[in-house]
């Protein structure tokens, strides 16, 4: 227990630390209060998210929600939202299904955003009319030795790279973690718990709903039986929890909690690697689009996968693949070659089949690189390979493939060979090749 | 009409040629009498096959079969058998499934077989005793107009490949097409029926057994209903007499009673095909296993499928294959490539799998290119690929899979590059990249 002990005490904020999130607290409530009696309408500010449960590491997103009377409709909540945020933040605007106001203040982010005030959180009007009942639950709830373990859980998934519900991350809430230690009672038994989790693993606390959700991880979220607290958690960050749990389990360290920065891998060395392997690496580099977090992420994996499916739907094999927002977005794949022989085989029906004789007309006289013939009763053709090489598929096919909506019609380049060996790539591409885990560096 | 009158004609034996025929079976007939004076059996020359039912084609096979009674014993049948063939023909000893003599008279091919005079053909001793009874029911029901008919379809497949039911060709015995005249009256109404048989085909004359066959084409023995006369029908000879009756009920020509002998390939021509093809060619040789052709050519295709399954299993992507017998077995295979990166992907459970720790143990520490990640999931790793070459996997692996078994300890040689441009490759080669159908050279 030392260890986590030691952990709790770095991340637990001090009495000065308190302090100053208060006051930056008070003072924009201040703000807030005064500014919204320019409105004939019943609003009410509301500190919400982890300040307001006492969960929270140190510099903490302060998150206040100003609550609208329902009747108010909902461009004017969004109008109005707004304005206020802008008078109080001076920040910029930002959209998750929903519009607000995004600021720092003295050090701190903050973000401003506008709801419904509901009576029941089966109710709601909009997708943040549940988050003061989801803080109003766990401030009832959890008990106060409580949160140190909920503050060791947090700073362990953001360790190894799971804590956050965002699209970045796809991993989990600081919600889901305090409902994770209302269940398990302290960071280690949730760790213990966690280690032998099989997918589909479903949680509640007292009451849940008959709703079947096929997330890797279900918890019933108590202030609405009918949501999936879990939803968010990929599958890649929930078998990184159970693979990080079991190695935590094995062997503490400060490491899962506290990993090292990965270090970047020199030109050279990721030369050498490849070289070493044998095998191809094709960058697609897009512009970046100019849309949020959560709308480019989402967008980017489509976009990954889109590329990786017209790849192996002519027949380039993968090894592996990545992606990153950086100026521009940068996705990489590494390839067991980045060109195919001309000829490839096709396989036709059997000649019983009626469809024998369209395979015929279509391959006889000399389309392919054979003429058709007969093997195990099927129709076969030696056929003339459409796309040789990975590049040129890319840049002719690209559009014919699902793509990020913001992708379509985005500039973008590809490369292989040497010109994949420039300084703007070493990040993706020491990511593709170091695939140590965070705790292993 | 006019064309099959014309292949009729050169087909039909003319009276000098039957005269021959009836000269070498006369004087074979007497010669057999008079040897088996010699031994105190009753012992019973019996003339069977085409010669007997007066279907052949020009230089027919003479089979005669020596009749003992069922008491003798195997082994003495065998032995007198072998004794009265030497006597009588001075020639090789050869093995079916059961020992027989053969030899040359006057040009025409002779075998004398030594089998069992049973009652009923469906309690035969020996697998050859049911010929006599097919040769009786041939000759009591297949009328003289329809000899004609079964000559135009026996050279048909000739033509086309598929005539003949030993190993090397896995096609259509003479029996077998005699019954499909008897079932279709006509050489061209059974081209008709075939060009739109299906896989599993069910044929019979009169009576038929409740036996469920797996073959492609099954045609009830009327002599032995437990028993279908198309089981050496291969699936490739099927489809391709379905094909070629499509293709000459659509264009008859000649060509399919007598095509153009397909031209072997110069080994420049060779090259310049598998250069624009941009595949790489393989060649096993092995020294020809001194075994008959019934023997060698099941082997054969064994061998092949075996090295073709070791192949595979590593990763290699087979374009086409073949083999032929010459003085070496030649077993050719035309690969996207002949060599695969170092570099593997390796995929292993998903996380919450049990399994996933042996995974771990397994790949941790640098056993492969990387360390051991989550995708979707699962624990994946870039292993390092076991055989890179497809000549060393076979050189040493080739004990590891399942061969002919008198390929097991033979001797071979493997070649690639520009090792496979040599004359003695010029023919399989040329079968491996000409596919044109006989009727279509």
């Amino acid at each position: 227990m030392e260890l986590e002990k030691e952990i709790a005490w770095k991340i637990t904020p001090d009495e000065k630390h308190r302090q100053m999130v208060e006051k930056v607290v008070s003072d924009l409530m201040k703000r807030i209060r005064t500014t919204i009696t320019d409105y004939e309408i019943p609003l009410e500010p509301r500190l919400v998210g982890s300040v307001a449960k006492d969960t929270y590491l140190p510099y903490p997103d302060i998150d206040i929600f100003i609550m609208f009377p329902p009747f108010i409709e909902r461009k004017d909540l969004e109008k109005i939202g707004l304005d206020i945020g802008k008078k109080v933040l001076n920040g910029e605007q930002r959209y998750a299904e929903h519009p607000y106001i995004h600021g720092q203040i003295g050090g701190f982010e903050v973000d401003l955003v506008p709801c419904y005030k509901v009576l029941d959180p089966c109710n709601i009007k909009s997708a943040v009319d549940r988050t003061p009942f989801h803080t109003e639950f766990i401030k009832k709830h959890l008990k106060e030795e409580q949160k140190v373990e909920v503050r060791l859980l947090k700073q362990f998934m953001k360790g190894i790279g799971v804590y956050g519900a965002e699209a970045k991350i796809q991993g989990f809430s600081g919600y889901l973690v305090e409902l994770l230690i209302l269940k398990y009672s302290t960071f280690i038994s949730t760790i213990h718990a966690a280690s032998s989790w099989k997918f589909g693993e479903t949680l509640w606390l007292e009451n849940r709903s008959e709703s079947q959700f096929k997330d890797p991880l279900i918890f019933y979220d108590p202030v609405d039986p009918f949501r999936n607290v879990a939803s968010p958690v990929s599958v890649d960050s929930f078998a990184r929890f159970i693979y990080a749990s079991r190695e935590y389990i094995a062997r503490k360290s400060e490491r899962f909690f506290f990993p090292r920065k990965r270090k970047q891998w020199k030109i050279k060395e990721i030369r050498k690697c490849i070289e070493k392997r044998g095998t191809s690496i094709l960058v697609v580099a897009f512009n970046r689009p100019e849309i949020v977090d959560d709308d480019l992420y989402p967008q980017i994996r489509k976009t990954e996968e889109g590329i990786a499916n017209l790849l192996r739907e002519h027949d380039f094999v993968i090894i592996d693949k990545n992606s990153c927002a950086n100026k521009r977005i940068l996705i990489a794949f590494e390839l067991e070659s980045i060109n195919l022989p001309f000829a490839k085989r096709h396989s036709g029906p059997p000649m019983w089949i009626d469809h024998s004789k369209r395979f015929l007309e279509r391959w006889r006289g000399g389309r392919g690189f054979s003429e058709p013939f007969i093997d195990g009763g099927r129709l076969v053709v030696i056929a003339k390979r459409e796309y040789c090489h990975a590049l040129s598929l890319i840049e002719e096919k690209i559009k014919c493939t699902s793509l990020g909506k913001d992708f379509r019609e985005l500039p973008f380049r590809t490369y292989s060979g040497k010109m994949v060996f420039r300084r703007e790539f070493k990040g993706i591409l020491t990511m593709l090749l170091d695939k140590r885990m965070p705790w292993e560096i």
